[in-house]
């Protein structure tokens, strides 16, 4: 792997020895603070994501590594009448490892065609948040100590939440998952997420409730719903009580259940809930730094290229999606790779 | 000591130990680059102070460990959507002590409260800024021997002045201390200061000149005098003259006073003065870095508690001091501690 | 060498220890990663430029160094309030070098005379930025085994381009160079860049063409021309093509000439030359942050002088350049320096 664009690229045995590494890290974290010594990432972050940027830059510190690059490109020149291709050629010059976030769908992977150093994406818009998802399987790994078999509870927006659409693409790696899909009908996952659960033989469930079913779960991932995405703001206010879990809500839960949240948290989850042992969302992210050390290591010590392979120059977008990075990068090459079959945008995987 | 809220939370001989350990590492600075080798601090700047910022993050380099975090607010995305509560039990999970500055009073004491690693307050609105008062005493002990039985010039605002006051209540764990309060009548120290010096049998007297009562003094500790600080910008006009240190004034000085500024200096101190010997704010802040030093090793070596105790969960301030932390914070809980045999918030120390 | 304000400040052999110890470094990256351990560089951009702060962060943080300052005054509380001399006062006592940009001619001079350590220029206004001029001559001296004796097109905006004059002036001190400078009428260069190449007999010739002298050059320096500058924007649609360097207009050139260009890019060179060998651009970024390594390691090992000269204080500028530094810190002392003969500024060289 000399890449992480999207977690899907990934192989089980590949994310396996990544899960290997960061549980040795876990274990003892103090033997690992001289691997990347020497070793420097960039982490450009075009829009602010603070949790994001301060797990990826303690990871790097963790391992003796240091960190350059700009938190929001306001307070940068950067992106300022350049080619993204301009900039990573250029700070690849100066980094082991670039760790990007942008709004632009497609952008890491873009990236990845010019750096001469491994390009990890932090995010590139709605599209893919590969390493959150390495937290979130980090987490209950170490903590149930398997993926397989489980019982696994998402409730809050499953249809904007480019968390939940990750987690269900990923466990499609895994055997014997079982999905409780918990949400208010209008937020419910869209129907090319249930498509695939479909192919991929993954069992679900559509309920509207978290408390019926809360005693059957695993795992019980929570997401926050946000006012503005109800057309109806009155539908929001009748809606949103069900979707708070509270320590009377927890009773009813199996005693080794794990509470999830990828943070920020904003009231979809009370605060009473958080000296419950089975509250595990602070521990996540710290388990998401711990997994972001096993991919920089990997990452950090590979080879330098200064010399890529030549890219094709392109003249005009070939794909329709206004969020895609070749809308605005039209320099891009036209890549074009098969998503079940069909033709989809080799950037940002939107069907042509 | 595992956190520093406030400077009186440490006993005469804790101090004295720190002091110990800042002067072995200005003695030899280069013995101490490794100690913290391994580790990192998390420095929240939820208002921009770049002094007392480069003077932490330069410490904590100095010591072999590394910094992350924010100069201010605006550039990050943290103080949006969460409570202090979720951002410290997320910085705490990458961190090995954390270094706060808000302009809520209180914030740091609880931020205490839920932190897996220590806590240093860097500031707190008008509340306590305890490091700058171990820049000062770490000043005048090195320069000058001791502390004790010193005689003390505070000039210029002193009713509004955080640095003076805290210099003041510090000055209490030593003996024989005179001070000469030299201000304008409107900006003199406030009354409860002068209950405390009486309290504590410290010797004072409030005059309204600098020149008279130079001679006398073994330190002169200069502040800014803010024109808006004046009700009478005429008298603000009439007075500043009075409270300006030149050269000339100097003239009469004892050969081994020390000259004292927190910084940024504007105006209070004439450029001429920064040649004379006796002139120390440079260095003072260079030894601000140095008892920064030893605050970090202390404090960012001690092993993390990932279970702190459960803190009762408020639901609404019972403090009513417009600028403490339980005013937005209302999860805080209810604490509150005597003070002179006074009620007051365990937080910003207010009288309820 | 205690400070590198302006190339020209060197001579050619202290020029060529730098070069000689940046090549070891290109060689052999890794054993350099420990020279600076312990050490702590201060930049402070007072105005953005991405790409020079990232190249001399890095050039720090791989000889085991570490960085603080800021990126922008904007972020900062720095400027505000304070001299530039308190300002440089106070970081040096956190420093161990000092790597400045501002936009005020003569700054980094007036900065020098404060500072306990080492001040380095990152650019000073429109006035000199010596450490492009380091990376522009490692490429060519690493790519080409010389400087003497080529011949060098200087190609786009000559009038107002600080790169192009800093890069003609460090060539007077090699022998035999040849110059062509390749830009329309309008923004040729200046007459005392003229008159400064005859008193150094340097070679030259003005054309207004890229095509016909191509074949001819050793170095072809690409810099961009803005349509701002022009007075008349028909007059720039009509040129510019002249200007852009084309695969096409590569054909003709020599096998190893070297395409050179400061960054960033716009379209004055297309996109299909990157893939070409003799596009160095991109490596004259990497060379330039071997280069910054070289000096900073020269540099930050240098004892501190925490005591530097007393320095005259000034009561009003001398110099009549609006954009000098002493316009606005009007305590700097009156320096004058002959260039040429004619009375200038010591710290903007503007003539008096």
């Amino acid at each position: 792997m000399r890449n992480l664009i999207d977690f899907g690229d990934m192989s089980r045995e590949e994310w396996e020895q990544l899960y290997a590494r960061a549980s040795q890290i876990i274990d003892a974290p103090e033997k690992f603070i001289d691997v990347c010594r020497g070793k420097v990432s960039c982490n450009l972050f075009y829009e602010p994501s603070t949790r994001t940027n301060f797990s990826f830059q303690t990871a790097m510190l963790r391992l003796g590594g240091s960190v350059f690059g700009f938190a929001d490109p306001n307070s940068s020149s950067v992106a300022k009448g350049e080619t993204l291709k301009d900039t990573i050629k250029m700070v690849s010059n100066y980094a082991d490892v670039v760790v990007m976030r942008t709004p632009w769908e497609g952008s890491a992977k873009a990236a990845s065609l010019y750096s001469a150093v491994p390009v990890v994406n932090a995010g590139d818009g709605g599209h893919m948040h590969p390493t959150q998802t390495m937290a979130d399987l980090t987490t209950i790994t170490r903590l149930r100590g398997k993926v397989d078999g489980l019982c696994i509870g998402l409730c809050g927006d499953l249809k904007n939440g480019r968390t939940v659409h990750s987690l269900i693409k990923a466990m499609a790696k895994f055997n014997d998952i079982k999905f409780f899909l918990i949400s208010p009908r209008e937020l419910a996952v869209p129907e090319y997420m249930r498509v695939f659960m479909k192919e991929h033989n993954m069992w679900y469930t559509e309920v509207t409730g978290l408390e019926p079913v809360i005693p059957q779960l695993d795992v019980l991932y929570m997401t926050r719903i946000q006012k503005e995405r109800f057309v109806d703001p009155l539908e929001y206010e009748r809606n949103k009580g069900i979707y708070i879990l509270t320590r009377r809500k927890l009773e009813r839960a199996k005693p080794d259940m794990l509470v999830m949240h990828p943070l920020p948290r904003v009231d979809e989850i009370t605060q009473d809930v958080d000296d419950d042992p089975r509250a595990v969302y602070f521990q996540q992210a710290r388990f998401g730094m711990f997994a972001r050390m096993a991919l920089l290591e990997h990452l950090a010590l590979q080879p330098r290229n200064d010399h890529p392979a030549p890219v094709e120059i392109g003249t005009k977008p070939i794909c329709h999606n206004p969020r895609c990075i070749t809308q605005t990068e039209t320099y891009l090459p036209p890549l074009i790779k098969k998503i079940g079959g069909v033709d989809c945008c080799g950037f940002c995987d939107a069907a042509l």
